[in-house]
């Protein structure tokens, strides 16, 4: 399970400047909820979900009163590595505690997904709408 | 021919968001619908169309109630590999049947195609209009 | 000359759809309509303009009710070949031969010279203006 | 079935030199020969083999008495399209196919496949061996 | 642990003749023996070992009379998901489970890892010496 | 300690036109704030401050009265080579700084910070706030 | 000096149209109006500037009656090559003698020049105002 | 007809010294010798041969007492703009011109023809033998 | 001044194996020995060397019984960081200092300079010699 | 004329060993030894040679006694600046040049030239012969 509990934050330095952070992991990855993979070979890899997802994660935000601590952050996303969740679910999930820990002026969660069976995923979420 | 009964969808997990999502094969395969092969190798080829084209499909849409699951999507370009279609068909048709099943408040398909002829051809279409 | 008259059409299979049609190649040239070569090499060339030029042409436009046929249009950049034509003349030259044969909703061409003399030149035109 | 019918040489114009020639498609495609795709859409597809392959082929050779008219190399390329075949065998069969077509000096074959399950596979021969 | 029992073979389709395969991934993930993640985190985080590495292995082999199946060896890959392995074990490990499952006449293998601390690092194995 | 007084301006010798001047340099560096160095290594390497940032710091004005002299603002990056300093402070800084000795119509700051922990990081400032 | 009488125009061919031409050299280089040189080497090279500068020039403008002839332009950039003058100076300058000669719609004049102390440094300027 | 008498030589100015030149062009245009457009367009566009190819050419020399004069090497390959050549013979046909009248140690010639009909072709060949 | 004293080793967990480490460093920073810097500015600046200098640093070695320790090899590099040296007494310093520590079969360092007045420099050495 | 006497060397640090060194300048420029500048424009110019050439300068060598001091190279280089010289003798004028001041064990100097008429030059010299 993601663990919004690792996220902390300290006082935005310049809170009466209105400017953009951007943050990114080309290292993310969870697994797919899916069970993909054949019965013996999962008894063997003791892996709950199904196959390994990867992921580049790209945030952008105006920061009000905190910013987010860079390492608990890279904590944060370890927090998915062993946990099966959607592409779409994921991407949200991380916009949704974000949001809820540094209460950001605006912010944008992009989840750019390796290719799987051919396809790539690029999901793309932005709080608050419109 | 193209085969929108492959495609299937799941619920929009955070339908109560507007966000965006972005899928891109670089295996997209159909035919010529025009016959560029020579009888006697037409014959041994067993291809109803002619010459193979290549494309790179990229769709991007804002889900409404339902999501297009990835898996389907994948057979469902699939079902083009064996079907003389012209370019500007196949990527309106592409759009027609993707709106059909999971009806997003907007979608794009670009049609990316290799080069014929020392010309390369990109289409682009939106849904809705305007 | 350019020969406006190998330009082809077709009826747009999407005609009730307001799209955009990207088409570009890398294989232009022409010659330079100043005499750059010196007699004797003139003489054993027999080029009646001066020294090549190559350039990449870029096309967009949105299609009303024809399509410009592919092959078509690459027999109508092949007729500049041996024709001498000042870039600026070329690339205006092909919007109004295109826009003459398929009526579209809206057209741009690039020209996207090599250099020449250490430079590089590109010129974009438009139709309709505004 | 790959059709080595198909392909036609033609008397190489400098056979009295030793020279190098290089040809490379990044449009091939087969099918991978194991079932992959569950069976109602199988149906559907109507696809022999299983999920689509895609790959670039390089071929090298030092031709002899004849050359490989590229052409039909083109249409030999095509006869994989629908068989399912693997990796392995596609490479080294269309070794074999040149060679005793061409009856080359030397000739290497690359097939460069794209991503599988997060893999990519090259696969390189060479005849004769060395 | 990193579990070779993962890994299957197939025979080899061409064993007469010498020919070369390589095999690369860019999804290699496994954990640094060494704890570096507090206590607090570490907890929530049920890692037994310390934080992620990432890494893109690449496998050059020349088969003998067995190659290496591609989905187990996808497989034997994850089960270094959650193990606490240095760089130059993982590496010289990964050469020695498929020496062992395949027999090749000859095998290479590189670990590219991600930078770390502004180090980049890369280790490279072969089998047999010299 | 960054050092403002090392900066200097010269008159705008266009200074009725509007303009814009980029500035950009892939060579800043600071000291992380945060101890991160062992005891004894840190004794030996006498940084009074943690382990060393870098960044490409890349800086868009437009001028008013006063341009920046290339050479000082040089020097003034050359001012937090020792310094422990937080990103944001580190951009804001810069920002606020370069605005009081040039009272430019409009500035921006981006500081594109190396990767660390497998985070990038890019702190973008404005001013006046837009 | 800079030499605005090389500059030479050819009416626009396509006076009616609004439309647009860019123009680029990578090949401009001038000299640094501060003697950056010691003395027995300035002596020795005989330039009456400093240091060699070296930028890329792009100029973009919709013309009016007239267009720049791209070999006078060529010659034009040649007069700054053993001038002393500062970027923002040469810049500045082009704009003005390129208005002045041709008397386009609008125009942009951008000086990308080489990275020097470790500092790059782009000036773009734009007529009319606004 | 390729015109060889265009090649000029001058004396090597360094002829005791074994040193080696790469001239490149990338704008090298012939025509196929085989009929490929329709008698309507062939009869507008007055194309002896068929569809122009286009190829970068590639000299690779160590001279003797003669160098290749450039601008003569860029006439010559203007002679080939309307010829109808197979590359096999266009490339070694360069050789035996180049070869005769510049008398090197050793020379090759590489053409790297462009896409036709999704193949790729690259003919290198080498004076002298071995 | 450097400090080997901060280089760690561990057992080669493979020894008996013949096999190569590469490790990278892009954020390598020392000071040139000549002072560069004016007078006030240097007082200010308190570094007691002159202008910064910025390189990348790639080393190879085989390893015999010790392996270099990661992290200290980045404490090793800070310690150049406010050091006043020349490339070449940099480049075969750190050899020398990392030959003495781990004792490997053979080693190589490059150090690839950023750009100083136009020129780039690269310093490649070597152990042992031959 | 280039200037020899501006070059200066400094006793090579660590003359025991036999290690590489290369510089690089991609600014290096003379011009052509041809008139090709029209009168009018020749005499506003006031260049005595013909159009500026552009290069990329590659030296690699193995120092003996001595090593070239990086600035005096710089400052050798703009000798050239308004010099008329042959690319073939420039290059090997450099090569003469560098050897006689430093005695290296061995030398390369590579010239890169840019495009002129749609022709790239490469010219590498090395000294001792092979």
């Amino acid at each position: 399970m993601p663990k919004p509990q690792l996220l902390e934050t300290f006082p935005n330095p310049y809170a009466d400047r209105d400017y953009e952070i951007f943050m990114e992991t080309t290292e993310f990855t969870s697994l797919c909820p899916l069970g993909g993979i054949e019965s013996d070979a999962a008894e063997l890899l003791l892996l709950e979900g199904g196959a390994p997802d990867f992921a580049t994660i790209r945030i952008t935000y105006r920061p009000a009163a905190k910013c987010i601590e860079a390492k608990s952050l890279k904590l944060y996303f370890w927090s998915f590595r062993n946990d099966g969740i959607f592409y779409e679910r994921a991407v949200n999930r991380i916009l949704d505690d974000l949001v809820a820990v540094c209460a950001p002026k605006q912010m944008t969660v992009v989840g750019d997904f390796n290719v799987r069976g051919g396809l790539k995923s690029v999901i793309s979420v932005r709080w608050p709408q419109g």
